[in-house]
């Protein structure tokens, strides 16, 4: 058991995309000590863990923990089985996307309840956003808060009288608000990974749901996007 | 994705201890089909796993799910990390023990809810229980009803307005209760596990937490104890 202590000691989710880059320099700008989390999840498109790993080098954490969970033992998602990812996809608020991994943020977030309790967190970081945002249930504030309540009865900082804090700087965010403060904060976008179905050589397709939102994101925000995405 | 929904499909999670293995003959006695899920989490008493299969074999599940998942990169407890499980420890119910694994039901319940969305389960069987338990955080019945809340938010079943039910049965039984409840449904108890610190050839040290418990349960329930546990 590690003795890392500290008031300002934070668990951020990094998955190496866009916003899970934001809310890390967030972190860091609010002041904490991090300790990024990854998952290893199975996910198909690989290129997001190797932008989570170059993002962890540029950052100055105190660790970068890349846990192994083979969530295609329980499949269901087209990022994790073999189901087609949906491309230039019409909005539909109340339609619930098949890349959506189920209760994906509800178990990356228990395990980041467990880290926070072991190296003496106080706050995790998650980059959900519920504006420009794929439909998934597990981003919305209602789960947040639902979370939150949950984990500080199943912690021993919650029955100790501690406090585990769940930050969601992006909720209220659009993708341009996300990319404009993520220029201000002075985060390379270059390393960050967003596309869902990357061609062999981490190029992003530029059409399913998270390279539609990135492109239109960097749009609104007048910034430039280093993304490379495939010719069509 | 698998097409196997039913009004009366569970997950129920299963250790390969005393409790968990009453709680799956629970849900087959309530009717429902049963998938089961353990995880190896890298606990030091791989008895428990080892009895798990065996209790699959036996119960005529769906499906029996083990999924790999190293808790031991988070650690913090003697039951993953390198530290003396303690042996004939006084109770003391404010405080929580060193086998505590950090948000170990938290993490354990968030993925069997994902898999009740993807093999279409309505209800989770869990056998916590509040009366004869250790003392963890995550066992008590707050933050069950905080975690059932919470993962109604977190998946389809609970936006598109379908359900998922979180069942302890055993959650104010004594332990004595649960031995005599698992003898009525005809419970192999030779094929469970509950020691923290077996012996190389899986006999019980009879002297940890987990052990006094259970011995204590027999005796009280005037069970038979098929337990093999090491003289001392």
């Amino acid at each position: 058991m590690s003795a890392c202590h500290s008031t300002t000691r934070a668990v951020v989710l990094l998955s190496g995309g866009l916003d899970s880059a934001v809310t890390l320099a967030i972190a860091q700008r609010d002041g904490c000590e991090c300790v990024a989390l990854s998952f290893d999840y199975g996910q198909r498109h690989r290129a997001e863990l190797q932008a989570a790993s170059r993002l962890a080098k540029q950052f100055n954490l105190i660790r970068h923990v890349v846990l192994p969970l083979d969530l295609r033992t329980i499949g269901g998602s087209a990022l994790t089985a073999d189901i087609d990812v949906p491309k230039d996809r019409i909005d539909d608020p109340n339609e619930i996307p098949i890349t959506y991994v189920p209760a994906r943020n509800l178990v990356f977030l228990s395990i980041a309840s467990g880290l926070a309790e072991t190296c003496g967190a106080e706050a995790i970081y998650l980059g959900v956003n519920a504006i420009d945002y794929s439909g998934y249930p597990d981003c919305r504030p209602d789960f947040i808060g639902a979370f939150a309540r949950c984990a500080a009865l199943a912690t021993k900082a919650g029955v100790e009288g501690g406090s585990l804090e769940i930050r969601t700087p992006l909720i209220a965010m659009t993708k341009a608000d996300i990319v404009r403060t993520g220029a201000e904060l002075g985060v390379d976008f270059a390393l960050t990974h967003s596309c869902y179905d990357p061609s062999s050589d981490g190029g992003a397709c530029g059409h399913c749901d998270s390279c539609v939102l990135r492109r239109r994101g960097f749009e609104e925000a007048n910034v430039a996007d280093p993304t490379r995405y495939a010719a069509s």
